[in-house]
């Protein structure tokens, strides 16, 4: 990769904002939680396990910044930072799990004295950074067996370099297999109405010169019955115990056309995106975004006036319809309600 | 309807400028064939209807303008603006069509004195305008009856007012249906790449009091997975012999998603649109247009520079995913092989 998505700098997060790629390519500094917070409230970082390392990276400066004179205040002062942290995005799972990692960290160090935590506190964030580099190579890794000499392959939103801490989920698959010299093609979804596709994903593609060829979302069944999409692969928000699959609005489409018209739809994850907790998709919060998200471009209205509008984030994809998920610790196949347990 | 999308005033040809709509209400004048011919391929007006009376107002231009001192000259003229004019757009079948009538007209009238067939020209024209403007009544009247209390539809691109010279196909249906006091909802996709749906479908049925929702191209499976679809009306800009429709792209992964939900999909188009020259969707050309429609919104990029980008303006829905054709003689049902034969 010859950009970062997120990093530790000193003592502040510093990551691309993504909300002004690909005409820009801006590093933002972040030194507080609440800082943080509004960064991924305002999508200058998204993709489920970016989410994830930024706020284990925002509880890391919660610690850092903390004055608190003895553990009961400390611990509130990190609780509360936590709190608001959890609160910015309801559906990706990565975030409460990567907080509740550090949370469940400091309980079980009560022992220690304060400045000692803190600073371990800050190594915990940085080995979920460094967890999450790994876990990407290895989804990579596992999904390049799927990629097939000479197809091409449909993507949706950014599941990528620009998703994670290193080299992506949905896209490490990609990059895997160009490192193998395999030769594929890839179709990027625009992905309305936050363009993730268009802005993200062929960017960071083209500057690691795999093919890519944009689209906007409408075209995927056109180019399925055409038969020039052979794949879908995806990444993954949530995926809950029946291996439902929470992820971008618009991939329930993509897996719906994929069936219809004979195609795999391959999901990738790392195992922090799934969820056992929750039985099935239905009851995953589906978070509404802004309407001006859809009404404005770069702040040109493209809908009259007072128009209502519906702009719910992500969507859900049944069982059924998954292929393959693909995880750092190998390729699940159905009955996913058995495999994912076994895995996790 | 409380604004017109194409008129002959005077000795010219008035249309409202489709382009800056919703944001700006602006009637342009077009005065030579040539003119009318750059404001059909710059999408000053689209919808294959009106394209068709638009060209047909074309026609009419290069009759009135004509200076020709007898009638070999005068055909020779004319043919080579119908030329023009029907290479601005290869997709709709309503521009030959349109064109072609005026063609045959003129020539069935060669013992004419010029002067009388060019004026015959013009009434030929107003009378295809005419002829829409009922047309569109006729469907809006058949379609109505499909639409039931309570019920919410989906409509895709703008097979409205502004696609015709009257009050649409798609969207006659809701104004009928409104006009009988019925109580339904509308679903507008945006409408990638040139956002249609969202500019002008939304518009027309804000300014004619039809309860219209925006959605961005993507969200129609989550809503359909959700129920709150129960048919999809789109229009279509060629019929073949089979029954397989084109129509703006988009539309075809419409069809693939009612299906799996086993919700209906009309078609909405008057006679005009059926094409039984030719006998299956496959051998319509698809028009690919510019790329910048895909990678910039308003002048800004919302792609890398240099992106590869796919951009086909149509899809062809296959006729067994069509539940039926409403036309202005009258509702179509499988097999459409037969029933529009009958009908044409």
């Amino acid at each position: 990769m010859n950009f970062f998505t997120l990093q530790w700098q000193d003592s502040s997060v510093v990551m691309i904002d993504q909300r002004k790629l690909p005409r820009e390519e801006i590093y933002l500094s972040f030194r507080t939680p609440e800082e943080v917070g509004q960064a991924i409230k305002d999508m200058v970082v998204r993709g489920a396990p970016a989410i994830g390392v930024a706020a284990a990276f925002g509880m890391a400066l919660a610690a850092q910044n903390s004055e608190a004179p003895n553990h009961e205040v400390f611990f509130k002062e990190m609780d509360e930072a936590a709190k608001m942290l959890i609160s910015q995005r309801p559906t990706a799972v990565n975030l409460s799990w990567a907080v509740q990692r550090i949370q469940n960290f400091y309980r079980s160090k009560q022992d220690l004295p304060l400045l000692t935590l803190q600073n371990m506190i800050l190594e915990e964030a940085l080995a979920i950074f460094e967890e999450d580099c790994n876990m990407c190579i290895d989804m990579g890794v596992h999904g390049s067996e799927l990629i097939k000499l000479g197809n091409s392959y449909l993507t949706h939103c950014n599941a990528g370099a620009l998703a994670t801490a290193g080299r992506g989920t949905a896209l490490s698959v990609f990059y895997e297999a160009k490192d193998q010299h395999k030769k594929f093609k890839v179709y990027s979804c625009e992905t309305r109405p936050f363009l993730q596709g268009a802005r993200l994903t062929c960017w960071e593609l083209m500057k690691n010169n795999v093919d890519v060829t944009l689209i906007t979302d409408n075209m995927a069944a056109h180019m399925m019955q055409k038969g020039k999409i052979h794949g879908v692969v995806v990444g993954s928000d949530r995926i809950v115990a029946n291996g439902d699959v929470a992820n971008k609005i618009g991939t329930y489409g993509l897996a719906v056309l994929a069936k219809a018209h004979q195609i795999p739809f391959y999901v990738v994850a790392p195992t922090s995106t799934i969820d056992l907790e929750t039985q099935e998709g239905s009851q995953v919060e589906i978070e509404e975004r802004p309407i001006e998200e859809v009404t404005h471009f770069f702040g040109t209205a493209s809908a009259p006036e007072n128009v209502k509008v519906f702009n719910p984030a992500f969507d859900i994809t049944p069982h059924d319809l998954v292929t393959a998920i693909v995880t750092e610790k190998g390729i699940l196949y159905p009955p996913f309600k058995e495999s994912l347990k076994k895995i996790k």
